[in-house]
């Protein structure tokens, strides 16, 4: 399968048409980008590990019901993927404090949730990504009601899903955010990417964070702690 | 009945023990506050105004099935109520779109929502009040699953009754903040109060504001926009 014309361009990735009008390429970038783009850089590898952790993780999920707009990996930094209509929010599942959570509630971060929190926010760049309720979300027609209880079921899903499986490799999963799309046939299904630039993922013992945090926090060592996720999940 | 020591001093209202255990007295001022306490002022009569507006509209929705801490106006300016463990939850109803939903979502001032839309925000001065969604609620303890179910249920209500006995006077109903509070018994009622300090009226043909926005806003005539929500709901 070969790519044509570039559809979209985001700060990670571009997505191009193939010959299937069904079907799309993903190809991950190394630039980086943090609070709404006003700080930038490149991640060295980023593209090609995260492209192959996401891969490995909605594989997980598919296997275990999830269905997810995965196709096939085509190389490192590539994936051919289901074309869908992106649902226009982000879906945040928290089981710990962190973040901006931590900042707009006063809690301290690594604090446990008594609850695991959903928030959504508005996929929208000139407004900031705005947080919105289930309220806003159908009032402004971003999902309909039905949609917005597929994608709550299956994000409680996956949080169970991902939490158990990282435990084994000593991964704590904090947060991370979700993107779902609707297949041309109306169905809703996990899309946009799972990786260390859309997880907190935290060593269980030491509490490391290898994550994006590190390029956020200039805490150093960025990519070594994408490549220690990878060597991680898949051993390399 | 007589004040005993002051419970509590807000913005707008303090707040009196009696010696009755279960009432308390509500005072209130004529000081106004906007943007969190960042802009101060003095609206003359609001105190008296906001006392009997919010008592009128409490009685009529108590005529309705809800119930409400008001128990009796002692004087132009005082009420005695139920006392009850606020919820510390500011519950906005939302009609039409403005003031901070305008600017969040990028909605035009003034146009219909499709839907109600119900906002929780989390009272606490040193976080800012910051916007929650029912997750964060019960994460937070800050009600239980029942109580939050009973106030979104009281809360639509509410905007029912009032939207339509505002009409009847010309006044449309925007938007406005509840908050309710939970007696030594255990049930949820509406508190606080219901006043041109708390909701969005506009006039109904001319859409002129008649509220509080007049304050935040320096529009002018503040104090005649009180005089006149009075006049049209109470004859005065």
């Amino acid at each position: 399968m070969k790519k044509m014309d570039l559809l979209y361009e985001g700060k990670a990735k571009k997505v191009y048409r193939t010959e299937d009008e069904n079907l799309y390429i993903v190809s991950y970038k190394d630039d980086a980008t943090a609070f709404n783009g006003l700080k930038k850089g490149t991640i060295n590898e980023k593209g090609s590990i995260n492209n192959r952790v996401s891969n490995h993780l909605m594989k997980l999920l598919e296997s275990k019901g999830v269905p997810t707009h995965l196709v096939e990996e085509i190389n490192d930094r590539e994936t051919i993927v289901k074309k869908v209509e992106i649902v226009p929010l982000e879906v945040i599942v928290r089981n710990i404090a962190a973040g901006s959570l931590s900042k707009r509630l006063g809690l301290e971060e690594g604090s446990k949730l008594r609850r695991t929190v959903l928030e959504y926010c508005y996929k929208n760049d000139d407004l900031g990504d705005p947080m919105v309720n289930e309220y806003h979300i159908l009032a402004l027609d971003l999902a309909t009601e039905e949609e917005l209880k597929k994608i709550a079921e299956l994000s409680f899903k996956i949080n169970e899903i991902l939490t158990d499986y990282l435990k084994e490799v000593n991964i704590e999963l904090i947060d991370f955010k979700l993107e779902f799309g609707r297949t041309p046939q109306g169905e809703i299904i996990l899309a946009d990417e799972i990786s260390p630039d859309t997880c907190r993922f935290w060593d269980s013992n030491t509490k490391e964070k290898l994550d994006k945090d590190r390029f956020r926090r200039d805490l150093g060592n960025v990519e070594g702690a994408y490549q220690e996720i990878l060597r991680r999940l898949i051993g390399e």
